[in-house]
């Protein structure tokens, strides 16, 4: 099997580390914007050798695991060079935008849009670890639209890596992502700011901090250049999500204002319920 | 040396438990409102025996190790009931409401206010765990009110179970953990009821959750019956961190509406400064 990854980031690092240890018969090539990460994914035998656009034509998967600005400005331009037994796959986090502009390329057909429940707040290739996939969900979007024999390879490698498949529309998936996910890293990074701002004025701030601020700022680690075009991308539900989210800040804060201790907890005690839900997450 | 804690949840248990190991001549004592959690204590030796009131005066610390509010309530009926070789030890998340209540018992001086910066989102005495306080920091307040002796042993005791001691003035102390601490609990539940809110209505959204989320929304699983004890007593300083905090989402929002994605960038860069301050948080 060839295997192309274009991004060398935590997800497409990981990824071919995962596919190398799993596929004995396997060949990996990828490329990356930044020369550093490119190198260190080829000394650490991340990767085999740098991909030539010549080679497109010769993989079976090509993997974009590139920010999703870079997946819109690249898609049409790498599925009109690649052959046709190669599968063009992007991972990227919002998934409306990449379907609508791949629509009308002459090679839809072999083009397969997922989306990997997986990542850490870290990024670049230093940071790959090929369990990081491990019982994850991908959720994979219009797969009536990709060739059926290329979409089968592409299912058996998914699994063959340890991951659970999800189908879904991609409208559906952009809106349950942005209250699921995307919600999540903009309360997470805005609380970073809230803290930092008040610290420069108060310098123990931080001597005072425990393991619960730590999980709930873990996000505002996340790489801008990737989450910046997500936000851009996926505006309307996260406008909505954002929305809910205000709303239910301002509530609380009101019940606290007028000391109304007993709806305080009311509300936290459904919102324990969370633990069931959440207990199969890893 | 003779220890008394009364409430036997994951502060107090954990406490007794990391006493036990550290010294070998002791006896722990307690008490909790609720039987089980007692009588779990008492059979997986936790502690050794029930409290009883007659006990209080043969203590060298007595640990309160209960919702912040039950402080309130107890705190001069036991001073009034400790003798003199007795330090009174409140662990609670707030320091002014207990210091200021505590100021004209007369046995002001058997009284050390407390703040350990440690916990999880777990509770009760079968979450104890006697590693939680390692290299934690505990906060101490108004130490120049407490006993010079009694004050030397309690810190001597918590050097000795392997925490950091940092003293503070009590408002010092609650306006930064609103910001450390409290507010950080409150986005974390509002996050978990703005996602199963929409759960309710979309029945999916849960097998699109990652890790990511699972670490914002973890102390969302928090006890109610603690918490809400702990935002009225802090109620002002919340509201001011509860502000910031609405200012940096309502413009953190307009700039997704406003696509401004260089000023997200930018926004977010410097919140990613966050990855040095957390470095020493374990």
């Amino acid at each position: 099997m060839n295997i192309g990854v274009i991004g060398l980031g935590l997800i497409g690092s990981s990824l071919a580390l995962k596919a190398d240890e799993v596929y004995n018969d396997i060949y990996i090539c990828g490329e990356d914007i930044n020369e550093s990460n490119l190198n260190y994914a080829i000394e650490n035998r991340i990767i085999k050798n740098k991909i030539q656009e010549k080679d497109y034509s010769e993989l079976d998967i090509l993997f974009l695991a590139i920010p999703v600005d870079e997946i819109l400005n690249v898609l049409d331009k790498i599925l009109d060079k690649v052959g046709e037994n190669t599968l063009v796959v992007d991972l990227g986090s919002t998934k409306s935008p990449i379907c609508d502009l791949v629509s009308s390329n002459q090679n839809r057909s072999n083009f397969l849009a997922a989306h990997p429940i997986a990542g850490t707040e870290f990024s670049g290739p230093m940071s790959a670890d090929s369990s990081l996939f491990d019982n994850k969900t991908i959720i994979l979007c219009e797969t009536e639209k990709t060739e059926n024999r290329l979409l089968s390879s592409a299912k058996e490698f998914f699994l063959s890596i340890g991951m659970n498949i999800k189908e879904m529309k991609p409208d559906e998936h952009d809106k349950h992502i942005a209250y699921v996910s995307h919600l999540s890293h903009i309360t997470s990074f805005m609380l970073g700011k809230t803290v930092m701002d008040k610290e420069k004025d108060e310098g123990t701030i931080y001597d005072m901090a425990g393991s619960g601020f730590e999980s709930t700022v873990r996000l505002g680690k996340s790489s801008p250049s990737m989450w910046a075009p997500i936000f851009y991308q996926n505006k309307t539900n996260i406008i909505d999500a954002l929305d809910e989210y205000l709303k239910n800040i301002k509530n609380f804060k009101y019940l606290i204002e007028t000391d109304n201790l007993s709806e305080m907890s009311k509300e936290m005690k459904e919102i324990n319920g969370i633990k069931n839900i959440l207990k199969g997450i890893k």
